[in-house]
């Protein structure tokens, strides 16, 4: 069976959710989704490490077969976020290796798409249809954590595609 | 004594040099330097995993007191270039945290200014600079030694203008 583990990292909230594909389904389930807070008061070194912690008893807990993530672009409107999201990546893709799990590297755009229909959809779309499609009773809140599933859900489908 | 060991990050080369600073002495000694290198046939996640066991090893080798590398500022001409440098600052300032050592961020004109008097120098006044001031028999090559061995030695000076 495969298990994705979506992530959507930041440097004070890193949504997760993991999706299990079982043999003969079409769809993905959702195993579980939250987000690792990290204080603002903390220096960038200890939310790194803080992050890396969190993480690895994430991959420790969930036992994904796959780790997926979005694509960084350089052509982002805030470059000093990108620049420490990058950052929060690198620990994360280190996070990912060190348990010998293939990372799956997604633009985001077509994350977006996949799960709206609309690459450029705003985060309460997200929220929306990650709801409906995951068939969730509330809104996947903060938004981070629908990002998170919609990185997993796509990378998911992207697998079960490969496989047939 | 104050051990610093100083950093300049990359995915294909990591420049790294150790100093020390003797009790009683002016200006810090080298102690070590080198290159990390990092193969292009890696993928991302393997070649920071590899960074940071590589930085593991030497943290552990050469006990620093203390982590310097350079501040990374948003306005870059190669925005790619400095997404790609976050990932690995990530996994560095990681290994500096997770062996409770401080880490001293250091805006790029400082390190320039410190050692060569001018902050826009060119790599090639660097390794100059360090070359005269460390008493090398030869140029540190490639030029991110220099520039390690700069970030280094700025920082130990700055700790014993705050010691004194």
């Amino acid at each position: 069976m495969q298990r994705v583990l979506g992530i959507d990292p930041g440097l004070r909230i890193t949504g997760y959710g993991a999706v299990a594909l079982a043999v003969g389904r079409r769809e993905p389930a959702l195993i579980e989704a939250g987000v690792i807070r990290l204080s603002a008061k903390l220096s960038l070194e200890e939310r790194l490490a803080q992050l890396f912690t969190d993480l690895t008893s994430l991959i420790v807990e969930l036992k994904p077969t796959a780790v997926a993530v979005e694509k960084l672009y350089a052509h982002y409107k805030h470059p000093r976020t990108a620049i420490l999201m990058a950052h929060a990546r690198g620990v994360i893709l280190l996070a990912a290796q060190q348990h010998d799990l293939p990372v799956i590297h997604l633009p985001a755009t077509e994350v977006k798409k996949a799960v709206t229909g609309y690459g450029h959809a705003s985060k309460e779309q997200m929220q929306r249809a990650v709801q409906a499609q995951m068939g969730l009773d509330q809104l996947p809140k903060p938004p981070d954590v629908a990002d998170a599933i919609a990185i997993a859900l796509t990378a998911a489908r992207r697998l079960t595609l490969k496989v047939r």
